[in-house]
């Protein structure tokens, strides 16, 4: 099976270095040729993970979508959900013909707040059979730095999900399978809004107790908010209408975004929360933090469901209407239990 | 509504301050004579949160434990579970006749593994309606600096539970009300056993992802053994058998204890996975680790409930059994999703 990874993000050379560590070639589509240059000469990427070395004899680089794509039976996503409408957009309808496409993407597309899966029925025709999620907690600095870490795979068929996992089980990462696709994708979406706010708390200088019930209140609403989802959608959209929150996909990733001192989407929430404008806190960070569109998409979505969610509301309503966080949060603080 | 607070540790401190701040007076027992000599003189506690001043006036000090308990109608217990037998064996059997006590404990009474009411049931005659607890993520430490948190106050009876929590509520700390004495009771007793293996997991020096996959782990064990203790006790023992996992006095605790710096168990936790005995960590952190009792507890209570619990069933053996703890985690690892 011949591998390929779109993307040059520090989830992109990740996963690059797992498949590489298992033994795979890969071809790597990466947007700059200086990137591209940099990574033959010196053998890592110089924008991410940068401690990250790779025998470029497993590598194929090149910055022509079409030819990487063509000469993958099986294609990794992972930039940005908000880059990733223009990236494909140089193919044609039928590249993804007969591929397996496995979305390391935790977001839905803005604008049109389509799942991955959806994008690319619409624009590829690409069916679910062929299509797969990585989920779960981890952290692209740790599998840099091989420390232990588990990921999730889910797609509708448990055989063929089964055999993507095994090309990415090693020593430090381990895998598990399931056929929640859609809930996932989901859960992983909306842990990064919870991120958000657990930073901003944390830039509002609220301590750890209140941390751990903000948290505790999120994961909460999380499960709220999926079940009144599933209930709309119907089995035809959720075939796996039964989530399992206490496992690593749903828990473990909110928790290790909520928490961890690598997660982007609690360190824009920290400088929000310390007073930064959105733009100046994506000047600073030079990267675009998931939440700050998932809060947006969900609220949209949230229209039609009808949730009770006062974190992602709040969020939404600091990020996008520019409420005062400190108001924001004395108001979210009555309702905890 | 006369006040007393037996103990002198943190947790009795900051109980201390919340109820003085609050306008109350407070009937204080505090074993040793030098410490309460120092706080009538320097309005502090020399040992435990050393920054929170009282206006002496508002306290009634004494070493004399039953002068304490003569003189109070509420009582909190806020000593180490392993020492409340020795504290209470100066009380005469009929010591809290007409007594509420709020039991602060966050432990089981060690050898005879009881619940603390069913300790105060046995040698007081106290009646469950009389009984209450304080559970939640709470460090003392934030209540000192004022932090926002949030406590449960779980009693039998809805009522008499509120006009406790009153007592406590405050600025900074908001409180919530429930009747599931025994379950949260419970979920207090088994977070100090999960802290203690977070903290041995750091200690190993696993990373952030790993961290977030055992906690996560941890939540459906710690929910497991509950469902079965609840079958296996049936409503005699446990009226409330639903029990609310998803909030703050079960998830939200487990989480601060897991992951807060503040926590006396995983950091005790943090020097067995570095390779200290479970004696030289005593000596070191000067302090019990309410887990270190409670995983003999739970261990030994599940001999009767059969609940799977690897996590818990590893961190006795590496503090009791004096097994590896790096071969420990070895094996857990396998099983997690």
């Amino acid at each position: 099976m011949r591998a390929g990874i779109i993307g040059s993000g520090s989830w992109a050379t990740a996963l690059a270095k797992i498949l590489t560590d298992n033994g795979q070639q890969v071809h790597w589509w990466i947007r700059s040729e200086d990137t591209i240059r940099h990574m033959q000469q010196r053998h890592h990427n110089k924008h991410y993970l940068t401690s990250v070395y790779f025998d470029t004899h497993q590598l194929q680089l090149s910055s022509q979508l079409q030819q990487v794509v063509a000469n993958s039976d099986l294609l990794v996503l992972a930039v940005p959900s908000a880059f990733l409408e223009e990236v494909l957009q140089v193919l044609p309808p039928d590249a993804l013909q007969h591929k397996k496409v496995i979305s390391a993407i935790k977001g839905l597309v803005p604008q049109s707040n389509l799942f991955i899966n959806e994008f690319l029925e619409d624009g590829f025709g690409l069916p679910m059979e062929q299509y797969f999620t990585i989920t779960g907690p981890c952290h692209a600095e740790e599998v840099a730095n091989e420390k232990l870490s588990y990921l999730t795979f889910s797609g509708v068929n448990t055989d063929a999900t089964q055999k993507v996992a095994d090309l990415f089980t090693n020593s430090y990462l381990q895998t598990t399978v399931n056929n929640d696709v859609m809930g996932v994708q989901l859960a992983a979406v909306l842990k990064n809004i919870y991120a958000m706010g657990a930073g901003i708390a944390h830039g509002l200088d609220y301590g750890d107790n209140f941390l751990s019930v903000l948290i505790t209140n999120s994961f909460r609403e999380m499960q709220h908010f999926l079940e009144k989802y599933t209930a709309w959608a119907g089995p035809a959209h959720m075939p796996v209408m039964q989530h399992n929150y206490n496992a690593s996909a749903y828990l473990g990733d909110l928790l290790v975004t909520c928490y961890s001192l690598h997660s982007r989407n609690r360190t824009f929430g920290n400088m929000i929360g310390k007073g930064y404008s959105v733009k100046a806190a994506q000047l600073e960070l030079n990267m675009v933090a998931e939440g700050y569109y998932a809060s947006k998409c969900v609220f949209e979505i949230n229209h039609e469901i009808g949730a009770y969610m006062p974190v992602a509301r709040a969020v939404y309503a600091i990020l996008w209407e520019q409420l005062n966080a400190e108001e924001a949060f004395l108001a979210l603080e009555k309702g905890f239990v």
